[in-house]
């Protein structure tokens, strides 16, 4: 039975974890860190790590960037594995996070859905075997709440498809302000917006006659919470080293 | 049996309408209009409208918006109906096949699929129905020498859904831009470019928990030699005044 | 306020739309009626209306079809309209639902969502416009629990685009049991079965190089709870007479 | 310059192939085989491959099962590579072919599209990934004068991903006919058929709220004839063996 601690329990997916556990035999939430510290809750809430003095196995964070410094000196304290699925740390803090897992379990992915990681690995694979004679375009939709685009999601895609082109290419987020054709060394990125979708990435592979497309849905946010739940008790079993969801597919 | 002046026949478009007429039993190409004059070709063509002697009943034009002056002086003359495919003219041009539609019959669609045409009509009625709780989007897809983005046919759809909605919606090309939440007063319009794709029109009405989706594939540029086809045999037959796709779909 | 008695309170749908009442300002459940009597509920719940003293406007029926005979003797006492969502009734409870219904006001849809009854719409004008140059073909995907193929829902977009054909098509939904061509006075209706798909539906006219393609998906099922309630609101107003969703598209 | 006998070469991907090689600079056809000989032809063509007396490096077959046993004769006795692109054989062929490809090299391929042998890849992968926790539907599309269904390059997807499954599933392709769920030990096989489609195959991987899909469009049959091309210049290189796609995709 793995414990975890739950950094930012009252945000929106710190909810859906606390949810989405209790449909899980192999782990349980035995604390919480959130800077507005709850006047009820199933578990002990503290307002920062620091002031914790409960015994757990790892920390699942799902907060904002500005809690990773108390994180991380709490992580070297206590030598706890940290699943982090916060999105827009700074180069820096990456730079951090990585030297920090050479001493503690790190586990850190901008998007924390099976399908999702898989649908990366399949595009980075296609990408190499098409090379330059297919044209790669990403369509990202999100709900008409969702502030960022593209999605942090679909950039991940858009990088790690790049990571194995030739030549590393530029995105391109508007074609309307300018005419001319594609040229062969672009990806293009589009923000659908609308109603409630909950999210959906479709890479296009377009070559001379014939396209191949990768897309993925997520219907409920449930699906990252179980991602970064199974996340959690496979880290809590690793040495120190910073993993990833491409790790999990490997298992 | 109708008989077609062919304007532009040397153009890509021409070409396959010269190609596709032979799968057509109501009518024939007895002449063609070109700058560019062939040295060979299956039936006479001249350099322009004024120095035809040729007995037919309508003439198609796909060629570009300059050659609009000698075509509305040669149907003024001539009486000749018009079916003009040409996409790109200004303002004024518009309003000049306007004016001339009330002494000759002009059919002038930017797009002569008659299933783009309808997915017009469709998305028309839905926009309607759904009003403002949900909200609109289009993603075309194209190949990737297309200079132009959007293509024409999402300008002509956006601008159709536009006039039955309650307020007039700004078109967006690019949300990288900006990092706000989406507004209900606007349409996102996406320009995919890739490989040899024809042409794919899709436009979502996304609402709370509920999507519906109106989208066109287009296989081959014939569809739209077809569409001008059918155009010149139906308005042939029809008294002055400015004809569209939307005609023949009552018919 | 539109006051309204639930039929079949404590089954799925029962408690979506118990659940989803609280969004709407215009209306509320005053009753339940269910077999099956819970022990703790928000409104009194009666095992048959027979047993009811209450004062409603409307009834939202979301049962089985056994309960009908006692519905309609209750709307035939009481002249309150009913809302009828349930599925599977036999054509002889159809015919006594269109006679009861000259006297009370009834609405009878197979689905209760907007955009499923404005997708109907749709694909009736799209079938009259192609007429007999396109092939229909309807994809349907739902949760891998679902008993029936094909969705009631399919069945109704099927029977909805027959009645616009010109002869009666056959519906087909398996042709790896034969070898030979597709014939034009067919609609295949294929079930696709997977994990918790909600509900897709797709209608495809396929023609020569080019498709038109209309399809609606469903993210929850909440969307069916809010239409019954919609439902249920103008029902209230109205005089008897059979009513369906596409009266309130045309509202 | 890969001189290449094309076996079939009157038949539709024949003549397609005939065509496509003018558009290759490492390539050309130097004979045909075909029981119908034409009158007019571009090269040479012979009834049976015994009648041949011509100098090549490859043949291409796109004829149909019963033209194996001269075909394999004729490898045996000159050692000729052979492209066979024929689908249809029976158990018995397949392992006669497995047999000669001891002796001479042997491309063998139920489907010559790139992107199509990659879509088999990249969901053998995902199967792997997934296991049993996503359910698996197979969508294919193509135009209404196909006689077969499903398409063979269906059943190659199907049994592909069969190959990787701990438990070999039941292939589904009517689900109209029975009423109770899903089980998790079957792949749904649905065939699409309308206008002139010209192949589509989408896999869906359905998990609890995520779907992901890989599909493939195919818009020419020009695109399995330059996969044949390719296939030939790579095989007349290679030693005596078996090969398919997947050896060009590693190459």
């Amino acid at each position: 039975m793995t414990r975890i601690i739950m950094s930012g329990c009252t945000g929106k997916m710190g909810r859906v974890i606390t949810a989405a556990v209790k449909e899980k035999a192999d782990c349980k939430i035995v604390a919480g860190i959130d800077l507005r510290v709850p006047e009820q809750s199933e578990y002990p809430v503290f307002s920062s790590p620091e002031e914790m003095q409960i015994e757990a196995d790892v920390v699942i964070d799902f907060s904002n960037p500005t809690a990773l410094p108390s994180l991380l000196r709490y992580a070297e304290k206590s030598g706890m594995p940290m699943v982090l699925c916060t999105t827009g740390y700074s180069e820096l803090q990456v730079a951090e996070i990585k030297e920090m897992s050479q001493k503690v379990p790190i586990f850190y992915s901008g998007n924390m859905s099976l399908g999702i990681n898989l649908l990366i690995e399949l595009s980075k694979k296609a990408a190499q075997v098409f090379g330059n004679a297919f044209d790669v375009e990403i369509v990202e939709k999100h709900h008409n709440q969702k502030i960022d685009a593209p999605s942090g999601t679909a950039l991940m895609i858009a990088d790690s498809i790049s990571s194995v082109m030739e030549e590393s290419p530029k995105y391109v987020y508007d074609r309307h302000s300018f005419r001319h054709a594609r040229t062969k060394n672009e990806i293009g990125i589009h923000s659908v917006r609308g109603g409630s979708i909950v999210g959906e990435h479709e890479v296009i592979f377009a070559g001379h006659d014939e396209i191949l497309t990768i897309s993925h849905s997520a219907q409920s946010k449930e699906i990252f919470a179980m991602g970064a739940l199974n996340a959690a008790v496979f880290l809590a079993k690793q040495k120190p080293g910073l993993y990833a969801m491409s790790d999990m597919l490997r298992d």
